[in-house]
């Protein structure tokens, strides 16, 4: 019995189509995202943070997102792209970083240009941003601490977060192009589309685009692949919808006093049973 | 800034009255039952191994069992009873197992009474118990190897899911309790409350008892303290509500083509930070 | 800066030389072999677990002897071969750790036909075999679980260690080379090479053949690979020098008050700073 | 059985005798620190990282500094002081730390004064001071975040490391024990005892003094006693001895091809039995 074998991420933009990437926080949330037909999942730092209750903000050690990354990556035919914040300190821990996520088998990472440590992007707060020079070595260093050609590094600027303009994220992700990164991320908080839309606009094409359209939710897929990004991350839904459902399944035992209620609306233990393939697993009893 | 303190399971059973747990898989889940007004929360094996896709067949390690139940009651002002399976072992397992958990400021452990490994007790396949008296041991050994007076032992019974009478599962019980554990679990995946029931009925009181109505799922609360039990574990609907809205998340984001239709039915960011705690954290910028 | 390569166990064994191996339990005793020229290391579940003050019985978890195993790995040029006890379960469990370990990085695996939990074979008390076909299906589940061809499977019999006969060790030998194992290694604690000198000249070479002489030190190498050994571990003599060494070292700074008389027979600082390649870390400083 | 119970360093250093203490990197080393009449062990971050052969340069995370530091207080009868580096990171950083740390079971932990990520203080390179007031931010969000009283923060001044004088080390360790902690901690890298002894000489005993006497050997305790220290960490020569003990008995074996030279200086396999208290976890088999 062998485990799921994932294709790279690098393989996977190479297709050409734009790449739809499921935010998770563990295997769980990953083989469902793979099952609904996602092309990628995000292990993302807000999810992973939340899922401990503790803040997005680099409180969490790069051990404990490695060992969420991996733990997904294990479970799944479709590559995880690990959201690596801020590289978790300098030059140093960017590449100690590198060798530990390639060797954990994630063929794709992503490390933002905010100082260490870093606050969430959506929250009120310090969002200040690394000079483009050391991010760039960052990046350096990051690529030539891969082992693999496969190894792919996503530069995310947080420029507009910072309340900058759209040319300055422009001239950041030039150069972290320039640097070596393999597909930049421009993120926004905008309720509108629109600062993203205009970096796409302007954007020469030398490097694939990944968005994050968290507060603009309503730009179709179709309309974005034509906007120019190739990849799209949906980066936190899953965990929203799990508050959500688990919120009101807890609220519905304690007020009805029993489950039968919940019985029709949620999965059966069998298909729990399913996603662990649990069969598999039995019929390796007797080899 | 202050973690949550939370009184240990034997004072919340102390307390006379029916306790409510809910089971869980991280501090999410966790503080999400405390919020509904549960009592304290299950570190379920089937919540903690389906987090990974992996069996609930004493695959993961009792390592990755303890950071689980561990990351949960640090996050959380309710106790955190840990599905310890067979306590991963003989004797010498059961004693690490029992120091490993109190270091870890888990308040109650569940052990029971079938070999390791252990398959989960929905799954058709091998239910064997060990003999009464090892058992007997596994819980001396566990009893002499606690700290403080407050950890507390509570025994399960498979006998009635190894297709056992109620007769052997009274017998086990009371030689469970003769050899120190604080409470006994009966479980049962009949489809009825009977046979549970008539342990209950049976039962001369002598230790609080615990049951899991995961497969008699009309069994009022009320209903059940009448009959005598003392602990009620929903062991896994949080788990099951998860899986079926992510399975829906997923699947509508990919659908639609873009979140706008979700947005209304999934918790804002907001709340995320909320059970984050971020603005405490935050405040700890300046102290 | 890259971290160091290191061949497959399996190409090492190839080359058709004696390969030396020297057991360790972290990376800096496993780089301190690579240094002395050794060819391997064994990452020894008794120096493992005497480094936590625990017991060499199943005690530690498959997570903790992996942790230390790869974290070996990530610093070597040399391959590890982990000592898995007994698979740390049943073909689940022999499946489950395949996963992990090839995941890992780790090229070797040895797997020894006691049940589950073990006892460190030079200790007093219960050394019982599984059944020969029962190890047979560990070997067939491990072998059947592996990714690449790479991956290398060692059956360790402790038939001699358990009192049996040459002839019954010979036995389970073949049946392991049969069941698909890439190496037999073959256990004793006598006092003298005898027993497992006649193992080897029994042996019809259809596997190569690991031994470890911990308890017959005198063996030349040389006459080792005479004798018709492949492999030869010198599992824990690392971890009683250190103690010796330890020992040494806090006793006399406790009787003369200070650590002048050390400073002769200790490494310094420098040599300490080269072990953790720390000039090519501070380059990356600047990229 | 119990896990041996160590008093809180605190208490240990209420006594009001020199307290002597070990550098160690895990169990094992802190056993024959504790068997050799050390006070307390010392996490030591040189250590930890040199069992890994990754650079003392923050590279390491928080989770694995806790992870020895904790492995290393379970085993032990006497307290663990933990190197915590800079806090690893900022005021949320340390808070985490302080939660994490206490709720393992450690009572006391060190924090110096350099800008995260830090380097070793006695490599070449960057040594740059954090300012004196979010030093002190750091030291009130850490007495503030600790639940028990017992808790014990040390707080290190690398003035003397960076360049600076004895007056600038004073003015910071008067600023450190009015933001309230419980001991200073002043370090050099001096070859002679000076500087460290002038801190002394002018210090007004407010707070509790620890020195670190590695690159001024000769300074006998009963000296430094007199001289006005409360504490006297042994940092790192267990380790450089095992180093060297490593190094010539790999060298050993490679050379003789045998172990028989070995046998009379290196500790016999029952004296590690002995270590790991193998007859108390045996004798749990029947209990």
């Amino acid at each position: 019995m062998q485990r799921p074998q994932s294709p790279s991420f690098r393989s996977v933009v190479a297709k050409g189509e734009i790449v739809r990437v499921a935010g998770a926080h563990d295997a769980l949330g990953g083989i469902l995202a793979e099952q609904a037909g996602f092309d990628a999942v995000w292990s993302s730092s807000l999810e992973v943070s939340a899922a401990r209750c503790l803040p997005d903000a680099s409180v969490l050690t790069m051990t404990e997102y490695l060992e969420a990354a991996a733990n997904m990556q294990k479970a799944l035919g479709i590559p995880v792209i690990a959201d690596c914040d801020t590289g978790y300190g300098n030059n140093l821990n960017v590449v100690h970083m590198v060798h530990e996520y390639e060797a954990a088998g994630i063929t794709a990472v992503c490390m933002e240009d905010k100082l260490f440590p870093k606050l969430n992007s959506f929250a009120g707060g310090d969002q200040t941003l690394l000079s483009t020079e050391e991010f760039c070595g960052k990046i350096r260093a990051a690529k030539k601490a891969q082992r693999t050609d496969e190894f792919f590094v996503v530069a995310r600027t947080e420029a507009l977060i910072n309340g900058l303009s759209v040319d300055v994220a422009l001239e950041r992700a030039y150069a972290y192009a320039e640097a070596g990164a393999d597909a930049v991320l421009i993120h926004s908080k905008s309720k509108e589309k629109d600062e993203v839309e205009e970096f796409l606009n302007r954007w020469d094409g030398c490097r694939p685009v990944v968005i994050v359209p968290t507060t603009y939710p309503n730009w179709h897929i179709d309309d974005i692949a034509k906007a120019g990004a190739s990849v799209v991350i949906y980066a936190n839904q899953g965990l929203r919808a799990t508050v959500s459902s688990l919120r009101k399944t807890f609220e519905s035992i304690r007020r009805h006093g029993d489950t039968t209620a919940l019985e029709e609306s949620i999965a059966p233990v069998k298909e729990v049973f399913g996603l662990q393939k649990l069969k598999d697993w039995q019929a390796l009893e007797t080899v």
